[in-house]
């Protein structure tokens, strides 16, 4: 009975258990957990990030390389089209290639010389002889073959011109002597205070001016000069700023090592807007309003050429005149004067003058951006963006071929896992190889003009991967102070290149670093304070939180402004591949690097931006703006002390929104919570624009990284207003001081608001 | 054996299914459905809408307006201070307050006359003797008691001053004949076309105006007569505009009707532009930049003081000069005719003059807004956004005590039943009982200012309920296409008072309707192109879908501009109650409706906006624009094709989404794609803004209702730019005319995208 009982006993006991696991398991009832609540948790995959890093190769990124430097590709070129061809292959490739990939097409002000009549300079004698001609094109040295199409160096957007005196247009004008014009004048590097100081000592009124690069920007070196009635610039690269002063092709430049050549050009855009100039705030298409070219403002108003040092050799050794002081002399063997005006009276070119022919033109060009998406799979609607420019002015094997063939590993690696099923990103990736970059951003530009409200309201960050290798000693970044920890976070997981054990991360500290209140020493990420790159229109105009990712220099090994072949003809497959970044470990490491940061904001359940580092940024510039600002505010009646306020609020805030994120079980919160935080984050760099604050500077609406004159390392809008106030010491200008001020506290009040709580 | 085989059988399938009951019911598990799975999907609850209409309380409101009336309480006067003590009291209340209310402060410019040296309008003989002084204030009846609170009628912003010649600056003087000064003459309703007819006959110079409410904006009828040499306005009320005729106080009009008495004035703000006048974009706070007062635009520049028609009458019926055209005649019984200038050589007022003294001033002020919140507990991210201005020029029963009375009342029923734990909304509520409207809706934009990101990121709505009540025919409502149908949902949900059976909806539609293309007969909702209350800030500046409701006239039985006690010291809770809405009935359904509204707007797992309707809006206005700018913009060579294709792109991506939503099983989606879906219909409204589109018109960022002086049912920029292109025909007019299309197609096709596929 008892054997009876226990196995009915256990037998009901068997059945029991099966009931109980049937009930469990084998019911669908409305009660049952829907299958997306899993889904929606997902957090980034640790291992599918290492998985990536493992497969980013760097011999994959050399044939990219190989590919797109076959021909140059300036903008709208035969070679440009070659180059969106390639691109859009490799994105709409079946195994390896996006979910979708496709052209966006602009119609785009551009400026090229004639190539039937080159641009000429030219050192004429009084009775008409010709006595010196600049090249017109760089030497070539076998290595790359002599292409017809390598664009004659030019200054884009300068007039043409044969400056005649009949033009003098000038405010500045000494006209107690009448001008002769063409005389050649040394101006350093064009800046307000060289034209000035050169003027004390020279009537410039029908010179022109030889200005070497650096200090002023392109543009700036002509809108500087024509007040004092210059009538012509020449710009060339002193080997002083490039070369470490070496000069000599037979040992010392190119092909012999990464130096520029005696006839090397750096060409570029002479503009210091970004976007289409044609049409502002409007995406250029077929019938978009075009305002007048004669309304275009920031291009020079008088013709201007850049030369190679070996031209400017020939012409700044002749000049006349006192010795310029200590800091306007470069590396020639000889003393920099300012000229007469003119040439010494013991040189050959005596009493001859400079001739510039400049034949340059405006065209409106097609221009394309090649796009492509993965689709994300639980938040379709954030985009993580990525991008670089296409466009090279020639060859371009480092800017922006770097980049490009970086991006184009990324798109592989994270295509085939799409492709083969086994990762899906959490939020939308778009790609971007944005066109005309060169001629001033224009094709991010149009991008963030045409998509404006939806790119304002979805897109998470913005990654920038330009010129991805400048050089193979660091890593490099400059960023929103909100993606710092991402930034960080990536680069210890990525090994230097040609080491196992030593990551990014340690390798980068050690060549930039700060100390950090809250940190206290890290590698330092710069800030986005300028329009150097494609992520202008992304932070400056959208407030979207962004990035530029690079490899850089040991500064300790040399001076050079920037790679010596930038925006040369020399900037070629072979230059890189022997002197940038032979093996190409360091592209490697900017894509895993770069790659692995796109995936953790495409992944990740919470977004990995962290808003106290942003509070640590506003603190030092406050501090800043105390030092230099406060008492001479308060001379005029203006209190700081709105600014302190909403600085110490946005400090609170942040550490408040930390705090809840801190005190969140992820796994278990309600996806709308997780979001509502998520948004917090992804709009916090939204919440820093004001269109009004800079009426003058097109697309700079974020009051914390908008560009500045002043240079000071605070906040630009308050840092410019001041400065002028102080300088003119005008009413007006202490009113505008005023009202920066003032837009400045509300919009870091208004970002606290949005950080705190949500109702 | 059978038997025990059954029984042992019953018994093993008894014990399975308790196993099962258990298995299902009885483990928590990991993969059991978090709590917040069901939370998450919670849609609105008709029934305790049902509940919240029965609960509105019409008695309650009729309290609410009493206590609201008690003093008069224009902005920033101890009046004011009594009525924000009494909303945050209410709103604090622990059994049927808000979750939490405070106060938030701004110092505002504002003007007022100076109590001891009233403002003073006389006629004057030539010898200096004063034959005719008008009133001072306005004629008490008894019925309310005399109240020394009540300010003199007076025209806010217009400058002090006494006019004298020596003050002339005019640009389109006769300076034929040397100015007399105060000479009176009848300017109509002081339009541009008014005074360029006028100054046909008439030499302007000098001359005192007077002109009747209408046609023109209060300021506008100074501004467009300074540039004639015109020293000063008078404004009054004519009978035929506001009394269908009616003048005598015996037994026409109040106390004996609804009908302004002779001594009635309309006070009003004289300004252009909206929001505090010093601080144009920035929130008025103790430190913030204010502008000069003397760069203040907008404002009347000459002296201008409101009078009553029994004033009106003494001085426009002694005029001499020629009979002014039919249009010109208003309700008196004489010719109205233009002025000698000045008055006829028969009257008593013969050779005499008009001296205008007036003495307003301005002072900054602090003046609050009163807020109140109730958490949201899925969404609090969200905000559903309902206000009303607090502050009147007198007693304000109407204007706007109507609606704070009418709010008061929905916050009781709604914090009752949150305190009652019986209901929490979905997303949060928002109350604003907005200061300073009177002066130019400036407590709710200095709130949008402070708030702008915050705002701009959550805002789902914004509902106005200022005059709740201007009549008591039929409900009205304007606001964002795609509000209409949880407008006309809620409208077919609420009777109309006095009725169990005729809705809200049918009766409207036999005032207000129009023939859709989509739906046929429905009643007509307007929009909100101008800047008529405190909407003004939430549509046009930060883009949030708006809304203003109200109950108003059977327009067949009068031609009243607006309710005639309009900004009168007449407008009492004695008038209301007795001539507007005996019984507060009409009160009642508008809080009903728009409370209705409210709760759908916060409660709604999908948000109840139709972007469709907002394509049929579009066509609209593009069906007459192409009627009525096409051809001419073709002749200068402009296409509006691009205006086409972004309709029509609209209209499919609205189509699009809305097949997106029709396909959706609400229960089960994933609460990020519902929320996706609701992000694009809350933000479509802000995709339409564009900060540079208006630049003369502070605040209007909305390229669809932003205001515009060609009266035309189409694209307000275009129409505007159009309509001065075609008649200056000058190149830049053109071009503006151009760019204004450019941005609109651009504006709207952006919106589309954000409609579209999310990637």
């Amino acid at each position: 009975m008892l054997k009876k009982v226990l196995l009915g006993g256990l037998g009901a006991a068997l059945v029991l258990t099966l009931g109980i696991l049937l009930g469990h398991f084998g019911i669908q009832s409305g009660s049952t957990t829907p299958g997306w609540v899993q889904e929606v948790t997902r957090d980034v995959d640790e291992e599918l990030i290492q998985k990536f890093i493992s497969e980013v190769d760097n011999m994959e990124i050399q044939e990219n390389l190989r590919e797109l430097t076959k021909v140059p590709h300036m903008a709208t070129t035969a070679g440009d089209e070659q180059t969106v061809q390639y691109l859009l292959k490799r994105w709409q490739d079946p195994e390896t290639g996006l979910d979708q990939a496709w052209r966006e097409e602009y119609l785009v002000y551009l400026s090229f010389p004639d190539p039937k009549t080159p641009n000429k300079v030219t050192v004429e004698s009084p009775t008409g002889v010709v006595l010196y001609t600049a090249r017109e094109k760089e030497k070539v040295y076998g290595l790359d073959p002599e292409d017809p199409e390598v664009v004659q160096p030019y200054a884009a957007y300068a007039p043409a011109g044969h400056p005649k005196s009949d033009h003098l247009v000038c405010k500045l004008c000494q006209t107690s002597s009448p001008p002769r014009l063409g005389r050649l004048v040394y101006a350093n590097q064009g800046t307000p205070s060289d034209y000035a100081h050169l003027n004390q000592t020279v009537n410039l009124t029908g010179t022109i001016a030889i200005t070497r690069y650096g200090g002023a920007g392109r543009a700036q070196k002509a809108i500087n000069a024509a007040p004092y009635g210059v009538v012509g610039v020449l710009v060339y690269t002193d080997p002083l700023d490039i070369n470490d002063g070496k000069m000599s092709d037979t040992n010392e430049t190119y092909p012999n090592s990464w130096y520029m050549p005696p006839s090397g050009v750096e060409r570029g855009s002479f503009n210091t807007h970004f976007g289409d100039m044609l049409t502002p705030y409007l995406a250029a298409k077929e019938n978009t309003y075009r305002i007048p070219q004669a309304n275009i403002t920031g291009i020079p108003p008088i013709p201007t050429q850049p030369i190679g040092f070996e031209d400017a050799y020939a012409l700044i050794c002749q000049l006349g005149g006192e010795s310029a002081p200590p800091e306007w002399q470069g590396a020639f063997n000889c003393s920099y004067r300012y000229g007469g005006p003119g040439f010494r009276p013991d040189s050959t070119f005596k009493d001859s003058e400079v001739k510039l022919d400049i034949y340059n033109r405006g065209e409106i060009k097609n221009s394309s951006n090649v796009m492509g998406v993965i689709k994300g799979s639980i938040e379709p609607d954030r985009y993580v963006i990525y991008g670089n420019h296409r466009d090279s002015w020639v060859h371009g094997a480092i800017d922006p071929s770097s980049g490009t063939s970086v991006m184009l590993e990324v798109t592989r690696v994270l295509g085939r896992m799409v492709k083969q099923g086994k990762w899906r990103p959490r939020r939308s990736i778009i790609f971007g190889s944005w066109g005309a970059e060169e001629f001033g951003l224009i094709g991010s530009t149009e991008y963030t003009e045409e998509y404006y409200s939806k790119l304002s309201e979805r897109s998470v960050a913005y990654i920038n991967v330009d010129i991805a290798v400048f050089a193979n000693a660091t890593l490099r970044a400059s960023g929103s102070p909100s993606a710092q920890s991402v930034i960080l976070k990536a680069s210890k997981q990525v090994k230097t290149p040609g080491s196992d054990s030593i990551s990014v991360y340690d390798n980068w500290i050690r060549y930039f670093n700060r100390t950090s209140p809250t940190y206290g020493v890290i590698p330092n990420v710069g800030f986005l304070t300028g329009a150097g790159s494609d992520y202008a229109g992304f932070i400056h105009f959208l407030g979207v939180t962004s990035m530029d990712i690079s490899y850089t220099y040991d500064r300790s090994k040399t001076s050079a402004r920037i790679y010596p072949a930038y925006h040369t003809a020399y900037d070629t497959f072979d230059y890189s591949s022997r002197f940038i970044d032979p093996g190409f470990t360091s592209h490697q490491t900017v894509a895993r690097t770069a790659g692995n940061v796109l995936m953790r904001l495409a992944d990740s359940l919470l977004l990995p931006f962290n808003c106290s580092d942003y509070a640590e940024t506003l603190e030092g510039y406050l501090q800043k703006a105390l030092e230099l600002y406060r008492e001479g505010l308060a001379a005029h009646k203006i209190s700081i002390e709105p600014l302190q306020t909403a600085v110490s609020r946005f400090r609170s805030a942040a550490a408040k929104l930390e705090e809840v994120i801190r005190d969140l079980d992820l796994a278990n919160e309600t996806p709308l919570k997780v979001r509502r935080i998520n948004d917090q984050l992804m709009l916090l760099d939204r919440a820093f624009l004001d269109p009004f604050a800079f009426p003058d500077k097109y697309g700079f609406r974020h009051v914390i990284w908008a560009s500045s004159k002043a240079g000071q390392p605070t906040f630009p809008g308050l840092a410019d207003a001041y400065s002028r106030a102080a300088s003119s010491e005008l009413g007006r200008d202490w009113e505008e001081a005023h009202r920066q001020l003032s837009l400045l506290s509300q919009a870091i009040l208004g970002a606290a608001h949005t950080l705190g709580d949500v109702i």
